[in-house]
């Protein structure tokens, strides 16, 4: 039980000024109106909120520096060490929450001011991170997609929003040189180790009455667009057994997942008919065709797989017994990620000595840890979403979750920066 | 057998006029572009094709003329006696078909032409309608209810298309006074009969191999917009079994529509889903809010009773089961309407007579002759449609059908023009 020697119950984050910062923050893209926030990746505010932490870092002697990115880095000390490096993003969906991302980013800074406070010797240095555009405005985790080394210049210059504009441009206008974010790219060298707080931002954790879920995995998903074809009918003249009516296929379908899940699933499985287009979409008229997206998710891609493998076959049954056509096209396949095991186990044990009540889960959720992972040891801890609510002003974590998730982050991170071996995948 | 012994088998239509006049109507309002018929009611092809009847009928010495609703009317011989009347209407939807209303007033002319040759004595006179704006532009049916007296120049002056459009507008450019058309209701005492020719619209002739519908009704219909409403979630973050996925629900109520039915309504019930819109309607994210059209039918009213009721069950159950909140609507409620039996048994028995195969059966739709039973005895009479189609340019019937379904109107028109009594409700 080495990691065990290493837990340090009597270092403790401060929580009025974790939230005095985490409310500052808060105000930056805040709207009056719906009383959200809107730090939309290299938005005026999100750009805002990057020269406001490093300004904050600048400070307090954090040693503040922006990348190519965007990315927002700070440290204890500067070092050329490979780097115990904890942190989230700083951008928020537009109307989203003060939590989302920004709790990790405070709560890296928290773990910084307590380690310089308690003067603690430590192996590696602590890093904290702050990346850009994690929401997904141009695609998603840009400025973890340029750590891992992922991106390239087609993919940088190409990518845009929903409007068609474009990433470079808005990289431009809020200073940053477009191709600039290939230099943000960091060796597995450099880095020990990645630990990423955030909220939940789903209902498990409060459904079950605990503080802390130690992330195992990020969930697969795939996305498929399912048309089925029958008749438009007059819905006054054709008779219920003479119909090719769209809808009643993909009721029947839906009807069928929480069997299909029973039977080909796991607990960790989620089918989800979340967007649906009736054509002729006339009250009076039989839908002649339904076409729907259905999103398949588990944290095991041989799961995702046999879930695929029984909606083809419900379709299809369905198809005949509805007289339809069935058509598919499958638009994304991401398969599952998995968070260093490790990680989770010196997570779980820092938990466990520190009292808290915790619970192994999958997130759901994409995040930027699924990207670290590509080139260090990375773990992921969440604290309850009240209502399971977030992307949205209604986004709350209560304070004491707040101070258990930083307080184990601190804990954790603390271990990490002092283990003793040289060696990254063998302590 | 009073009735049998009217049958003038002899008389017959002749198919290759009916069908030329039907081709040159056909062609007034034609979209060379979509292939469909283009006469919107009181357009101006609409208008075209009025006056094109008004030309044949004067040519023909038939005695146009046209009421202040813009319905025509032409007759074998100008009198004051009750007439016999028959025909359907002369406007199309968009991309409409050649037969659907076309079809009754062509093959109404078709016997008076008939009658003309045959020199036959009629003890009343025969007159053809062609009614206006049935098809629904402005609410449909007005030429009929002109007729059945049921306007007032309060729903007149209000009628408005989908764009907002006045049909005051429309009847005033068409060359109408707009509150002439409540100059243009008949008493019951002129009247003696009505009967119209139609294509059924419906896949129902067609699949059991018969030649004429006899419709012994109108299905009675209700439309209720239903809400039911549960919580938006992330599809990824939240497990199946903590969802209130209001589509879902949606789903598992359609699913039981069958059952519905079996349990509590009638082999000429039907319950459609036509319309569904979904909130927020994101691929990712479990719908919050399903709102829905439910548009139910049967031919008495009782039925339609019952289903409601049974609806409103499964739904309540379903939204418990789902954890949503159900609402509706009841947006409409038009009882069901009969047919006069003793226009429907004089019909079965001229068809039996000339060796039809026939079937007694509701109409799903609409027709003029809702509004005309309401001051006489009215009778409907369908025809085949290949495929059930009709509102397009696909809209068939065999020529055969059509033959058929014109000399069972010519019988029946000559059976009604030849009764001796006066009494209207006791032959």
């Amino acid at each position: 039980m080495e990691q065990a020697a290493k837990i340090t119950p009597r270092l403790q984050i401060n929580l009025e000024r974790l939230k005095d910062t985490l409310l500052e923050l808060s105000r930056i893209g805040f709207n009056e109106h719906d009383k959200g926030v809107y730090r939309i990746g290299f938005s005026e505010a999100d750009m805002s909120a990057r020269r406001w932490l490093m300004d904050l870092l600048e400070r307090e002697d954090f040693h503040p520096r922006m990348d190519g990115a965007g990315n927002v880095y700070g440290c204890l000390h500067e070092s050329d060490k490979p780097t115990v490096t904890i942190g989230s993003h700083l951008d928020t969906v537009p109307a989203g929450g003060m939590f989302d991302g920004a709790l990790g980013v405070v709560a890296a800074l928290e773990v910084l001011r307590v380690c310089r406070e308690a003067g603690i010797t430590l192996n590696w240095p602590v890093e904290l991170l702050a990346t850009s555009e994690e929401e997904g405005r141009y695609g998603g985790m840009l400025g973890a997609q340029a750590i891992a080394g992922v991106l390239t210049p087609g993919v940088i210059l190409n990518m845009h929003d929903a409007d068609d504009k474009l990433l470079a441009d808005a990289m431009t206008a809020a200073g940053l040189e477009p191709l600039g974010a290939l230099d943000a790219r960091r060796t597995p060298e450099s880095m020990r180790a990645f630990l990423e707080l955030h909220i939940e931002q789903g209902p498990v954790l409060e459904r079950i009455g605990k503080s802390i879920g130690v992330v195992d995995g990020i969930s697969g998903v795939y996305k498929w667009i399912v048309r089925l074809i029958g008749k438009a009918d007059h819905a006054g003249t054709a008779p219920m057994n003479m119909r090719s009516d769209a809808f009643m296929g993909l009721a029947d379908f839906a009807h069928e997942i929480p069997r299909i899940i029973d039977e080909n699933g796991t607990d960790r499985s989620r089918l989800t008919v979340g967007k649906v287009d009736l054509k002729p979409g006339s009250p009076h008229t039989i839908p002649g065709e339904a076409v729907f997206t259905l999103v398949g998710r588990d944290s095991d891609e041989h799961a995702m797989q046999e879930l695929c493998n029984a909606c083809r076959k419900s379709l299809s049954a369905i198809a005949r017994r509805h007289n339809l056509k069935f058509e598919y096209e499958q638009i994304s396949w991401l398969s599952p990620m998995s968070c260093d095991l490790s990680v989770v186990e010196l997570l779980e044990e820092h938990a466990a000595a520190l009292g808290y009540s915790f619970e192994r889960m999958p997130s759901g959720a994409g995040h930027d840890t699924q990207f670290l992972s590509e080139i260090t040891r990375a773990g992921l801890i969440f604290v309850p979403s009240v209502g399971g609510v977030s992307h949205s002003p209604d986004e709350w974590t209560h304070w004491t979750d707040v101070e258990i998730g930083a307080n184990l982050l601190l804990s954790a991170t603390v271990a990490l920066a002092t283990e003793k071996d040289l060696s990254r995948n063998s302590e």
